[in-house]
């Protein structure tokens, strides 16, 4: 889900914003797949027969540390998630979760500001951060003598900001022109928002990761002082070391550095609130004159990995793929290869949630084709499935393709730290990753036909069109 | 906004939930307008000249007092009103304020459950109470020898409710039953729910006021007990006393009663979080078998009286009656008498609310005549006003259809004593009921066109429809 977007900004301790209109008409099947979990656990199974061996161990002040030895090049992956993303935001503050994301790179009492970055540079690393709704996580990529330094900046800048008015200030108008060029500039982006805000009729992930422009005005020192005391702590903080290192050495460094960060307090079980049983068929319309391709795109409210039953969110991501996951889907060969209506077509699920996920489909015109006729064809795939199911080599390819698609996600080290970095955060543990890619193998083609009748049924959905000026409404 | 439901309901400690459809539908001018603030000043300077004297004043605990007096009837309306309603419900316990309203009506310390209404059916008075966004009210009418007892029975339960397991857990059942007539079992309670619920993007206005099925079920004593610590407190109360008394013998009758209960923690402000800048036009659409006739509803956020520019809120409600208040309306006179293609069509504003408000129109299809064409045609309607305002006859035949039903609504002290404690719950005060008429009298044709090319932007909106099974999806 996340790590796909324009890598400038990325480097820039990005936001992951659910950009679904890009990402949707880009057709991201690797990527998509790179991130679910498991991704890792299944490319070792099929690129080489022994079981990944991680290490997972507790700090005295309540750290969780994970470790995934990859001995493949000197190189260290080394990530902080912190058990805080926009959902778990005070009402009425959104978009303090990624503020503060910004304001952990500004001084601390120990290093003034830029100094951690000037380090990475010098010797030749790179660094990034992102917020997403359940999460924030810091990283760098190192060699790995650098490992204990990287740890030593980590740990001292979850403790030791330094949160004044002359640090918030000029930080509030980066992100305030953040959102101004990546949500009030882009159409994309605005439609998604509010087709987001229909979606969720009461969980907060109805609410932008970036915040709201009207509250991200009003955020201020108190309120990100708050902030930082309640969730920047060890113990609701999990440690990703990926790369050529072993775990014990990763253990003592560890407790050198976090370890002597003292606890936070006890934080309440994440329990926001859930969303009640939806009734209605809606639509978001956003008409503008930047847009140049109308799309459509409709979403459903689904489980997540955390919350589905079993099998469930493993059968939906199958469906993604054999429906929308690639040009060898039913919606593209429909779609944009035999009927040559659409210039792109797709679908893709988000499971890796706290909570409830989602489930998308879409679409864009071919030349001059029409927008109802895209949709209409999308409908009657959806149909078929719903009807007919999907056929067993139909199903066998398609956990094929994620199994080829995840040994190319391997390769790249900070994709694996993600990936139990994701998970970890969201409710799942080590053993959810490794034992993944069994569960996708044990999914049947009943299974994957029952999910889409249960979830994408059109009276309980959201229906985005992106339309260009003049374009008659559709 | 309310009292406008079924009597029925209503007698038994009602919930006043948005019923837009069924409303909508009933061509309420009368009703909507008894509730507008200063309808009962407005009807004083019209019926006779002098200004009514109004008293209003604290007792030493910070409950505000307001009375009213009217000695043409040897009878008086008791009603306090707590400044507490379902958007200042704690996220994830939606419907506590209305649980509580229940509640209220259980056992204390010093009297058993049904005593007060006991007492109130042994002197031939009537009672009830009723829950909104921003507030609950409890009220009796009653001869005024009774007045004391009605305070007394009132004081005794704002601090002495007894919350038990075995109190609460009925009573749970009895709103879960309460939410599955109203809701579950009304296509139009559905409908309206979500298109709240897309309409308020981030203020919780968008969560209903009974609260989601699955968070009521989980309220609990905890929940109660802390909700009445908090809220029900004198200095949070605002006592209103409409009748045939005196301000003096009110005051020492409140002294005596409500003077003896402590004050409350002091609250913070009530600052919920707002919309954000909306961008898009939505639809909510919900076709049930229960429905016999389509009808179609647009909604559009507003500002209210108390959150609105000077001028702006009376404006609204002017433009509401000019485009749909009643039978001379312009949607009635070209959708129903001209065209013959509604069987209904209207317009109202809801405009007493502590935050951001609505404006909405409807209509209903004449027979077997499209929807599509009656929502053509009110869209028609509108688009005039932008762009050719109303005229000066219009206008001061809409002050004067004001006029007219706010004589009429004076004649019933209870809307009397709900005008001020609605207005008083929602951020105004007494000289703003008073000196509404004049308000209203100062709008320009000018100001009416402003606020319908301002707020009536069909870009920016969301649409309901309500379809019968198996009509052809509009």
């Amino acid at each position: 889900m996340i790590l796909s977007e324009k890598s400038a900004t990325f480097r820039d301790h990005a936001l992951f914003l659910p950009q679904r209109g890009r990402r949707a008409l880009a057709g991201c099947v690797l990527l998509a797949a790179a991130f679910l979990p498991g991704a890792a656990a299944l490319a070792e199974t099929a690129g080489q027969p022994q079981q990944q061996q991680v290490a997972n161990f507790l700090l005295d002040n309540g750290m969780e540390v994970v470790v995934i030895p990859d001995h493949r090049a000197p190189i260290v992956t080394h990530m902080v998630w912190y058990k805080i993303g926009s959902a778990d935001e005070p009402p009425g503050q959104s978009g303090i979760a990624h503020f503060f994301e910004h304001l952990m790179f500004k001084g601390t009492s120990k290093h003034k500001a830029g100094e951690f970055g000037a380090k990475i540079a010098e010797i030749g690393g790179s660094e990034n951060a992102f917020t997403s709704y359940d999460y924030t996580a810091y990283f760098q990529q190192v060699s790995p003598e650098a490992l204990e330094t990287m740890m030593s900046f980590e740990a001292d800048r979850m403790r030791n900001l330094i949160l004044t008015d002359k640090v918030i200030s000029p930080e509030r108008d980066v992100i305030l022109e953040e959102r101004r060029s990546r949500v009030e500039g882009d159409p994309d982006g605005l439609l998604s928002e509010e087709i987001q805000a229909t979606l969720f009729q009461n969980h907060p992930y109805r609410i932008p990761v970036i915040g709201w422009m009207h509250e991200m005005e009003k955020l201020n020192r108190a309120d990100a002082v708050a902030f930082y005391d309640r969730y920047y702590a060890p113990n609701n903080a999990v440690l990703i070391v990926a790369g050529d290192v072993e775990p014990e050495a990763v253990r003592m460094l560890a407790e050198k550095t976090f370890g002597e960060v003292p606890p936070g307090p006890d934080l309440p079980p994440r329990v926001r609130p859930t969303e009640p049983e939806q009734n209605t068929a809606r639509t978001v319309t956003l008409t503008d004159s930047r847009v140049s391709v109308p799309s459509v795109s409709r979403f459903w409210v689904t489980p997540s990995y955390n919350n589905a039953e079993p099998g469930e969110a493993e059968a939906l991501d199958l469906l993604s793929e054999i429906l929308g996951g690639g040009t060898r889907s039913r919606l593209y060969q429909a779609l944009v290869v035999k009927d040559r209506i659409a210039s792109g077509a797709g679908a893709y699920f988000s499971g890796t949630m706290l909570d409830s996920s989602s489930f998308t489909v879409y679409g864009a015109p071919h030349g001059a084709e029409g927008l109802d006729r895209v949709e209409a064809a999308i409908d009657v795939e959806i149909a078929r499935i719903v009807s007919s199911g999907v056929t067993d080599a139909e199903l066998e390819n398609a956990k094929d393709r994620f199994v080829r698609s995840m040994i190319f996600a391997r390769d790249n080290q900070s994709n694996m730290a993600n990936i139990y970095g994701q998970t970890l955060a969201t409710g799942g543990t080590v053993e959810d990753v490794q034992e993944w890619p069994d569960r996708i193998m044990a999914v049947t083609a009943d299974q994957v036909q029952a999910v889409a009748a249960k979830y994408l049924n059109p009276d309980v959905s959201v229906t985005g069109y992106l339309l260009p000026e003049p374009t008659a409404r559709n």
